[in-house]
């Protein structure tokens, strides 16, 4: 088959009699409540009261979804579509109806006039479904509510994936943000032997909301350097006058050459992929990009009340909102609608004509039901080695040192090893600073750039993801897991606010998906940050930010789980955790600095189980009521802590002190704001309903105070932790400046117990002056006393 | 002059030594705790305990700074430099040292050995100064910690500046970013008349931090289609071999070729500024963009234990770690610095010699002392007209309708009338969307791509710039107001979280500048976000997320405000307010759609001053003690709360309410957490210490807990707000999927009121009844009943 060729007119019109249905079912959803087909004249009754939705990029949306599918069909393709203008949901939700799955997804949505009718009704209506392509849509991963990660979600998709295209249409709108700038140098982390393909379509229809769209107005020759910049052939296809008009350009035109652009594109991806496999050709070729120029709501009204509409920003929305009580709309309405001739494409019971049906692919072909689209159908469980092979021995707390994220690189290694095709590492640059190092003996990074010979663990492919953009190693992470895969994405700290609404997106869709028993459990988005608040060596207070948590925790309480583990050994089993669970964000705190131990293997893994606990061995309550609390969550206030228990032992041996690690900080909630909330008798046994609690924290103090200010001792808790005081210093340094080293603890204690009374008052005094003293040596001598970098626990 | 021609070698040779001086001075500022001048040989004591900087960017800063600085001398310029590399820092101080501006800014720190000294200790020093090119550095609007805003900091530097150059060096790091991506497309949003120009340096050095860099990798043509692509015309100059080692490259060559490269430039940026200003030419034209490949740590050890370090990612940090035990490091070290000679570059006493003084500009021509950099210095007042001109007539509370912000869009016109060259408006393309649409009345959108015949208000000059790119309007306007210009950032409520991780950074700055009495107060950063929760017509569940206030109030309260105007004529004043101030950033929730008038400006000018007030005439207390104080934040937790007011009223007449209104948010804090915080007394006083308190809140609920929980009366107080429900849906639904509706609240009251007493059983259910009695109206509807919709309040 000459596929080159194209298809004949006679294929041609039929295409657009597809896509004149899929366009008809777009406008009816938004402006329709009954009469679908159109059997009597529009009436206001007929028009919903509030006409929600964006009809601008949904033609150029059909358009392309008819135009893949004519070559699904001719190819026996594997493809997904990704919407990157995901407010076109009306088109999405046209397409997976006229292919027949909406109708098995949701049954009471059938194919035909009632089904019409229903489809209409519901979209972007109260009870209904959402205006944009959302996880009810079937056939998506990705949203497109907030703009800007299609194409990271479409190559996260095609990774390991080696016979799936990925189409994904970039709206040019879209096109202007950062993590979609950064997006299309995705072309260098593609390996075209194990992975799959994607086809970028950049939709140009010349504006946005209101404004002109830059990919739109920079001219033919710019634009097609920069996507040629960007390691891209660039195939034109230009369906609206210099405009952005529909000016005199015939449909049909536009479907000859969109038939071609896509052969095209679909052989040179062919031939790469050939070539690759092949071992023919190693060097980085140029991945072929659609640019497809089409008028802003094409087809729609051409003007409304005197002034031009389609080709323009007025179609973004709903190009005529005066349906309802203008008769002069209503008609307009009906004449639109009526352009497309339903007649033709709907047959007398409301079902697409045979033609038509027939034009759509088949099965799990269909890309509204690829099952990569619904990522947990084809979900491998993670083949997971045993964590305590990388246990570490401790023989008694805090006697020796680990690096926490060099022992989880040994693990994350192992899993490499047995997950070769379906687990990825990814992170900004920074896997061997966040002591991953592990990693690279058993895998590469994968970069297809030009080499140097001094490069060390690069390769063509490879398990681990190293680009300067938070955004893509999030974006692509989501497309990875999204279509049913496995990862981890390991950040500093500070900079994983970079990527916070892409996380509240990603556990907005989380959330959706719980109530939606199609979509099946997907692996859990997994966080690793390092390189934290406490330890910034070479960098300062703008690496030091440990508030990511309270973005994570404003979320819905079934979807996230922030972990704290204090040490190596706990680490580990928290890893495993969040590695076997599902549909969750997991976020996880660890050092990657020399940090004491505290626990062995078994002690780790029953802490880590129950996620908080009373270290027994460290208090002097000797399970009686204690004196106070010193409680901590995180590596650097467990150290404080425990060094402050030390000084209160030798200084008020008689003190009877408890002492509360938190691995999971869900545990502080109650039950009912939280599943894994601690119920109130045991909260109240491990913190006590009155005694005075100094808590050590990581992240900044309110959090605590947010997750406990219901339980009964919640007067008598104080906390400590970031104050927003740093700069490039040494770790007491920094503990110091906000007032959460262990002298400072010490003296919160006393301010704290009433029983001490005034006799201590020297001691207060003498752990004031400790903690200027210390201060004093740091900063003559540059680095931090002996008594605090050699301090260990005395046991 | 014919500056084509370029400098003569002896020039070179002095720009060559004055390159060597700014490297030896960042080396020493890395390792040196003593004999800066190296007078004798180098001792263990003598080096830093810690090394904590990074090489590897300096030479290149260094490099840049040393060719601009012959150029700002050749031609008189004007020009700061923004180091992209801000991790450079030793780079930046170092220059500003040779200049003589550190001297004068910290005079602690003289131009003479004792100074050097003193400048190579502090650096990454406890108590000294970061390791980066932070707030602390003279001649910086660039902290540079997080990577990808450099470029549009330059751009926002540069606007409204016609006679500026911002020089700005983006590292082939940090252009991995996609703010950094999005931020080449600025081009389209400069002003050649109005506005000065950004001279982009990408500064090609091969790796970040342990990873090729993406643009150092794709071949010299391929990157040169992507910046022409941008709209640039790169400029090659070639400093490293292929494998981007040193090689044999001679440093004096490529002083020639950079020389040459800076002076086409700068040419080129006079011929298209006089070009444009003389009106000879009106067409976008490519912007010159120099593209300079060195070795990473150029100049620094080229091999250390057996392995390169110079031209890999080896120099990242610290090239030499050992230098302190290893005496064969040691001696590395010594002979590194002492390759600088810097017997040549400096005198007996420590100051450089006066060959090199003379290099350096004069007064406030060097980039370090440019008053640019120090906005402040720079800082007209904003000419504010009254605010009042704009109030909406209210005789009564809650009769009629206005949309906020379009009686702000008509307050922001009156500012740009009257403020033509130094105030801006930003905003992702939704201006005109949020109602500020006044402001096209008397300005564009400034915009340089095509124009087509259907674009409304855009121009090749505006103030409003609108760009779909929240990172961008955010470094934009961040770079205008460092630069003492005055702007207003406005964006749909949930995705301002795009930029997190931005405001940070920028509040992390303010913060330390607030320590440093050099640096004069700028602007205040002011974001209004609209579009917000509660009312998201045509999107969804991806466009509600009120989380960003969770992030604001986690930065230091001397820096942050919050205020949620309940009404139209409450956000004028506290607009009016932010615009101001200096050195906050101000947070301004306000709704767009059409919101009953609660105060007349007289009522509404006090309450913004209290910000937090009873409503006396919406309460049934009579100034009493309440049974109830129904209090909110927010416009439409005030409506719902006074609907529920309305019910109360009706149903439970004797019941005493007390109506709580809160503008500024911080007013609930204590006063020793916030400078806005309520003292306690006035706070018990308002809210009573014993009575239930319904708080219905604008975001997340746990927030109003946060800010309160040191409050005597705190464990009355019940608060409801978004807690995560949302899609496309009415506005009554909105706020019942959350429990926010007016029913909700009554049955709360009825909930927490004890001396209701059961009696009110029947009440409780009729509420419950009633809310899903509208529900269901509005589901069958698709709008909410009239009872919503029109309801007013009844006075």
């Amino acid at each position: 088959m000459n596929l080159a060729a194209g298809p004949k007119d006679k294929e041609l019109r039929l295409i657009d009699a597809y896509w004149r249905a899929a366009n008809y079912l777009s406008v009816g959803q938004i402006y329709l409540l009954g009469n679908p087909l159109l059997r009597e004249g529009l009436r206001p009754e007929h028009i919903k009261p509030r006409l929600l939705g964006h009809w601008g990029t949904s033609p150029g949306l059909n358009f392309c979804y008819a135009h893949l599918n004519r070559a699904i069909r001719a190819r026996d393709l594997d493809m997904i579509y990704v919407f990157g203008p995901g407010h076109g949901g009306p088109a999405a939700v046209a397409n997976a109806w006229l292919e027949g799955t909406y109708s098995e997804v949701y049954p009471n949505v059938p194919r035909d006039e009632e089904g019409m009718g229903r489809l209409f009704r519901q979209f972007s209506f109260p009870g209904g479904i959402p205006s944009h392509v959302a996880p009810e849509t079937p056939g998506s991963i990705h949203e497109g509510g907030e703009l800007g990660y299609s194409l990271a979600h479409a190559y996260g998709a095609a990774f390991d994936n080696p016979d799936l295209v990925v189409a994904c249409v970039v709206g040019d709108g879209e096109a202007e943000t950062g993590p979609l700038a950064a997006s299309w140098h995705s072309t260098k982390f593609l390996d075209p032997v194990r992975d799959g393909a994607v086809l970028p379509i950049l939709h140009l229809n010349g504006y946005k909301i209101a404004n002109p769209a830059v990919p739109a107005r920079i001219g033919e020759e710019e634009l097609s350097l920069l996507l040629e910049g960007y390691g891209h052939r660039p195939i034109l296809v230009d369906g609206a006058d210099a405009a952005g008009m529909a000016g005199g350009i015939e449909p049909l035109s536009v479907h000859r050459r969109m038939a071609a652009a896509v052969d095209q594109a679909l052989d040179d991806i062919a031939r790469i992929q050939r070539e690759a496999r092949s071992g023919k050709v190693t060097r980085r070729q140029r991945w072929p990009v659609i640019v497809l120029r089409t008028p802003k709501g094409w087809t729609g009204p051409a003007e409304v009340d005197g002034v031009p509409v389609e080709g323009t920003w007025r179609s973004h929305q709903v190009p005529l909102p005066g349906v309802r009580n203008d008769p002069g709309h209503l008609a307009q309405l009906e004449a639109w609608m009526r352009s497309y001739r339903p007649e033709e494409l709907f047959d007398s019971g409301g079902r697409p004509v045979a033609e038509l049906r027939a034009l759509a692919p088949y099965g799990e072909r269909r890309m509204s039901a690829n099952p990569h689209a619904n990522g947990g159908l084809v979900l491998k469980p993670l083949a997971l080695p045993d964590f305590r092979d990388h246990a570490v021995p401790v023989d008694e707390p805090g006697a020796t040192s680990t690096e926490p994220t060099r022992a989880l690189g040994a693990f994350l290694a192992g899993i490499v090893s047995a997950n070769p095709d379906n687990f990825r590492v990814m992170g900004p640059d920074e896997t061997a600073s966040n002591r991953l190092g592990a990693l690279f003996e058993v895998t590469d990074r994968v970069f297809q750039g030009e080499p140097y010979g001094t490069d060390e663990h690069l390769g063509p492919s490879g398990r681990v993801m190293e680009v300067l953009s938070e955004h893509l190693c999030q974006g692509w992470l989501e497309g990875y897991l999204l279509t049913g895969r496995h990862g981890l994405f390991n950040s500093y700290e500070a900079f994983v606010h970079i990527v916070d609404s892409m996380f509240n997106q990603h556990a907005k869709w989380l959330k959706v998906t719980r109530d939606l028993p199609w979509r099946r459990p997907i692996a859990s988005l997994n966080y690793l940050l390092s390189s934290h608040v406490w330890r910034q060596d070479h960098n300062g207070f703008t690496h030091q930010d440990p508030g990511f948590l309270d973005v994570v925790l404003n979320k819905k309480p079934e979807i996230v789980r922030v972990y704290l583990p204090p040490d190596a050994n706990t680490l580990l089993p928290v890893a495993d955790h969040c590695l076997r669970s599902r549909d969750y964000v997991n976020v996880v705190v660890a050092g990657k600095q020399p940090a004491l131990n505290w626990l062995s293997m078994d002690e780790a893994v029953a802490h880590a189980a129950r996620g908080i606990g009373i270290w027994e061995w460290a208090g002097s309550d000797d399970g009686a009521d204690p004196d106070v609390v010193l409680a901590c969550a995180g590596d650097i206030p467990t150290l404080e802590t425990l060094a402050a228990v030390d000084l209160l032992r030798r200084h008020l041996p008689d003190l009877r002190v408890r002492v509360v690690n938190v691995v999971d900080l869900m545990r502080l909630q109650p039950p009912r704001e939280h599943p894994h909330g601690l119920p109130d008798t045991d909260y109240d046994a491990i913190f006590t309903t009155d005694k005075p609690v100094i808590f050590a924290f990581h992240g900044y103090p309110y959090l605590i105070h947010r997750l406990t200010y219901r339980r009964t001792g919640h007067d008598h808790l104080h906390v400590r932790g970031f104050r927003e005081e740093g700069t490039t210093t040494t770790p007491f340094d920094m503990v110091m400046m906000n007032d959460l080293d262990r002298y400072h603890l010490v003296m919160d204690v006393i301010d704290r117990v009433p029983s001490l009374g005034g006799s201590v008052a020297q001691l207060r005094q003498h752990m004031a002056d400790e903690r200027l003293r210390l201060r004093a040596y740091t900063r003559e001598h540059g680095e931090d006393a002996p008594e605090i970098r050699d301090w260990t626990w005395s046991g």
